[in-house]
């Protein structure tokens, strides 16, 4: 864990998990209805009833708040799925959230994204407290998959699972200007990741 | 040919192949300067020595104009490209831009992705003059090698295309925050793109 992390982790202790959620959620409805760069920790705190001073100690900042938020947003732990076959777990990870909720998460997702342009600050904390965590879980999914010999170890793709992923979100929203939906990511998942894994669809 | 497209080529043939090629490099130049957003068609005019008019009677308005440049400024024409096998054509048109120029690209196209945002008439415009003509003459290629035998006829893989490149590019500049090099395309091509066409790579 970085040392960010483990501060934020230290500090977040303090609250309990139910006043966190509800700090989370009423940071994703800000987010919904102002975006990132017109959103105030003045806002999150009016909205929660905290102190700014809270806010701060406990996440250090809004870009650390907004990236928490986003993580604590996503449904159950990765690495809980285990399906048996890396097709399986796949399918069931992309199957953790409904068409409406993807898409809904997607339009935010696009809009921080693009507030990462001028925001160096929300980018290093989208990697340490949101990507790096999730890819973490992740790869324990596909390292059981090799575990399994159902991924040859060393398969050159393995290096790749994450520009995978991103191509099909990215190019989905933002060229083929269609929402990514379940049908989508589950043809995708059997045309493109299982077989550079190595893995036969039928 | 779209209809946008039609009347582009239409008042494009009105000047000079020379003079367009200088226009875009002003252009280019420009957008390196001062990004999307800050850039005028009245600096344009100036650094060009053209009348405002002249500009939207060519090119119809900003967006058209800087997908244009962009389109122009790509080395060569994809479908020229035909060395006998896909593996041989996708290392060639990997290798079109040195890594120098690789990078310099790299950083105007994130600019210009980012600037989307909030320019929906830009992503139109890059969407129509840029992406598909682009990746009409990158089918070619793929066809190809589906009329060689050497890729299925059907293969699933075959719809995902863009997904996979877009991917590659967008995770290597974002999120791994390296630029891209031809040494990390070629290593992706063969072990993403290739297995996922059903091309064995040894």
């Amino acid at each position: 864990m970085s040392e960010m992390a483990e501060v934020a982790t230290a500090r977040r202790s303090r609250i309990t998990p139910e006043r966190e959620a509800e700090l989370y959620a009423a940071v994703l409805d800000l987010l919904r209805e102002v975006g990132y760069d017109a959103l105030t920790m003045d806002a999150v705190a009016a909205r929660t009833r905290s102190s700014k001073a809270t806010l701060y100690r406990q996440w250090g900042g809004k870009p650390e708040l907004v990236a928490k938020a986003i993580r604590h947003n996503k449904p159950g732990n990765i690495a809980d799925i285990d399906t048996g076959s890396l097709r399986g777990d796949l399918h069931a990870l992309t199957s953790r959230e409904d068409d409406c909720t993807m898409q809904q998460n997607a339009a935010l997702m696009r809009g921080l994204f693009m507030a990462v342009h001028g925001n160096p600050d929300l980018l290093q904390a989208f990697k340490e407290l949101l990507i790096e965590p999730e890819m973490e879980e992740f790869h324990r999914v596909v390292q059981r998959a090799v575990d399994r010999g159902e991924v040859q170890a060393g398969r050159p793709a393995l290096d790749y699972i994450v520009h995978m992923f991103v191509g099909a979100f990215a190019t989905r929203t933002l060229i083929d200007d269609q929402p990514p939906t379940q049908e989508f990511l589950l043809k995708y998942i059997d045309a493109v990741v299982l077989p550079a894994l190595g893995i036969p669809v039928d």
